[in-house]
Formats: structure tokens, C-alpha cells, sequence
């Protein structure tokens, strides 16, 4: 039987190279937004919904009564109650709410992706690795990894995670795509210890975000399956597939 | 003093992305543009003029009265009289000639470079590794590596070879480039065997040029320095910068 095909796109300004149709989109944006989404998700909120500006974010989350969080250049953004960060999310707080989440590079992807016929969009993160790559291992669908990357500029974060899920789910595809083996390439180097990694190579999003006196959260971000659960878009709202 | 900057940018459709003003570019073609181009100039062509269709080389050909080249597929297009393999241009044959040479990738990047004002195009490939890296660390300028790719898809053997540079002139350079790290870990793990490399991971261009009986070829384009001179592109013609 012929395997399905996965693809790694490295910023979302190579998509269009892609045949996005009948595929299954991995939106990966792993400083932090959809690290955030799976914490935020696994500690029983509702549904998540991402929007792409501070202004809609503020709007929806007047109508919906809901909680609104985001941030510009890591911090809070004006006129928001709540940040990037998975430490403010707690079960306590999140459990059965629903979130309003602006994000600039991730949902930009996503609304992409969309766009483009996407058969399915889930999210991705060290976080919930696992749940990611039992999930692709079982479709036997088409998969494109896609990297939100910081102002389309390609990223080391979000190439380690895309070479993570081609490590452990290569088996199951055909893989004729240099970008996926640079990705598992790099991952092979990183993988015990990806904090270090991303340090020793002064990651320009790591630089950014210790710059804010994130290192926690940062840390945070790489440690593989601490919010094991599958983010899935359905309908304008990012949900637990069970 | 404040270093200069380097960026390696991974494909042709991510250049906008990076300031390419008062900035000298490496045009960066492995398979096989850029080895050829070192090889011919290596070997006593007198100039190299890169074109970006097979009628107008043809056209420039004519009005020239000089060689033609260039591939389409790995065959040699229809119309021109030889090929993109090195093994074509021994200093018998192509000592003191002017070649008209079309490539897609290269050529189109190259021009590219051009109008956003490259202060300075250069050609690199593993054939002149250490001319390309003596001119980046010697000049004191903005730098930028630009890989040709493959129908603008990032590839292994290009990020391979801006991964080569950076390793030997980071010294010279304030590289806050995510891609220029992934570039200099890649290359870190390939260094003892490029060509194993390329085959173990079943590049994709690899995979194309074997198809075709080229591995000879390929593995030539795989050794450091064996056509070390440095060919600049200076009005419409590349040329050894003495």
C-alpha cells in the first residue's frame, strides 16, 4: 500500500509550494502560542478561539463574555487580561472557560491553511507531542507540518518540533521533502537537551524571550508530553479531539 | 567595533523577508549551477554569463558565437550544446571561451539579489569553500547566503553549504539568524561524509540526479576547495575576482 506524504514547511511564506488540499495542517508555534493552547485545553477549558489582532480579540470577548488573553513583543497586549504564558492558566481558573487567544505568526498559519482546503488543522508543541504523533501514525492521510515561524522568517523552535513528529511517525509516510530531513537532522542533535540547544545557538526567540525574564516559561515549552491532549479547529474553535 | 551581520536565507521566495541593500550575496546553487560555474572559471573560462531561459541563451549564443549550456531535467535542453556537469569543461576545452549558461534556480536568485542592490554577487559551492570564506572574512560587510533551493523548497545540499560558511567565518560576523544556525548544526552532523549524508537522507535532488546516472558528478560536487577561486558577477558576466 502506498504511504501518505509529509511535508515540513518551514515559514508560512513557502505554503503555497504545497498541495494543501486533502491534508491534514500541524500548526506549530511552540514560543508559546500553541504551547498555551495545549496547556490551556488539557487544563479543561472549553475551547479556544484564535484570532489574528488584538482589536478582534477585544470584541469577542466582550460578546462572549469570555476571557481574552495575548500578547505583543512578550507582553500583555493593551486592553487584554491575560498573557502567553502556560503558568496562567491553571485547571482552577480555566476549567470550563473559554478563551479568546490572539497570536500573531500561529493563527496567520492556521487561517492559511484553512484557506487552502486543509481537511483537518491540529496544533502541535512539545507539550503534546505524543497525542500529535499517535494521531498522524493512525489517518493514513497526506500531513504537512507547518512551522508559524517569527515573521516568516524560519525558526529553531518550531523546526525541532516538526523534526520530533518526523522522527517518531516517518514509518507511516513517504517522506520526499529535504526540509523534513533537515528538521529530524537537527532534532537528532537537539533532543537531549532542547533548552540547551536553543541557548547554545542563542535562538533569536530565545533571546527575546529571556530578554522578558521568561526562562521558566520557557523551559516550560520544552518538555515533551506535560499536556498530552490533540488540539483540533473545528468550526472557528480550537477543541479536545477525543 | 560592531560586527557586520550574516543571514543564510533558505529559499528565493524568503529573500523579501531580509535587507539585502548594501549587502554582499553569495549565490549558492550545490547541484549544480554554482560547482559548474566554479569548475569552467577554474579551469581558464574567460567569463561565465548566467541567463534564466534556454532562448535566450540560444540568442546570446548566436550573437556571441560562443558555447552554450545548460539543463533541464538533468538532460541538456534542447538547442544548447552542453551540459551542467563539471567533468564538461576540462582547460582544454574551455580555456579562455566565454559559456552562456542557463540554470532556474540560480540564475533567478542571482537577478533577484540585483535588483533589491547587492552591493556585491558572488557564486559559492563546496569547489570553492575556502575563496568564498577568505572574501566574507576579509571584507568587513553584510552578508548574506542565499540558497537557490529547488522551485523556491529549501534543500539539504545548499543549507549544507551556507552551513560550511558560517562555520568558518562566524568569528567575523553578529549572526542573530535562526536559519544560519540550523545551516551550521546540519553541516556539523555531515561534515565527515556530505555525500553520505545527502544519500543517507535521500535528498531529494540526490534521488533526481542518481535517477539520471550522475552520481560521479554528484559526489565531485561534494569536495572542498578542488576549484577554489572566487567568481564574481560584475555587468551581467561572472568573472574571477582577483
Amino acid at each position: 500500500m502506498k504511504k501518505p506524504a509529509l511535508h515540513t514547511v518551514l515559514s508560512p511564506a513557502l505554503l503555497h509550494l504545497y498541495d494543501v488540499s486533502n491534508t491534514v495542517v500541524v500548526v506549530i508555534d511552540v514560543l508559546r502560542a500553541t504551547s498555551t493552547i495545549a496547556t490551556a485545553l488539557y487544563n479543561g477549558a472549553k475551547e479556544i478561539i484564535p484570532v489574528d489582532s488584538v482589536e478582534r480579540c477585544i470584541q469577542l470577548g466582550k460578546e462572549l463574555e469570555c476571557i481574552t488573553a495575548g500578547e505583543r513583543d512578550g507582553q500583555v497586549a493593551p486592553g487584554l487580561q491575560y498573557g502567553n504564558s502556560s503558568f496562567e492558566y491553571p485547571r482552577e481558573f480555566i476549567g470550563n472557560k473559554t478563551l479568546v487567544l490572539t497570536t500573531t505568526n500561529g493563527t496567520k498559519l492556521l487561517h492559511m491553511a484553512l484557506a487552502k482546503g486543509a481537511t483537518e488543522i491540529i496544533t502541535g508543541s512539545f507539550l503534546n507531542l505524543s497525542a500529535v504523533c499517535d494521531h498522524l501514525s493512525s489517518i493514513n492521510k497526506n500531513v504537512i507540518l507547518g512551522c508559524a515561524a517569527w515573521k516568516d522568517k524560519p525558526n529553531l523552535e518550531d523546526t525541532l518540533f516538526a523534526g520530533a513528529v518526523v522522527s517518531q511517525v516517518k514509518d507511516h509516510f513517504s517522506i520526499n521533502c529535504d526540509a523534513s530531513h533537515m528538521a529530524e537532522n537537527l532534532y537528532q542533535v537537539a533532543k537531549g537537551d532542547l533548552y540547551g540547544f536553543m541557548k547554545k545557538n542563542d535562538a533569536s526567540h530565545y533571546h527575546r524571550l529571556t530578554n522578558f525574564g521568561l526562562e521558566k516559561d520557557l523551559r516550560h515549552c520544552f518538555m515533551p508530553d506535560e499536556a498530552n491532549i490533540l488540539p483540533e479547529y473545528i468550526d472557528g474553535k480550537l477543541v479536545v479531539l477525543k
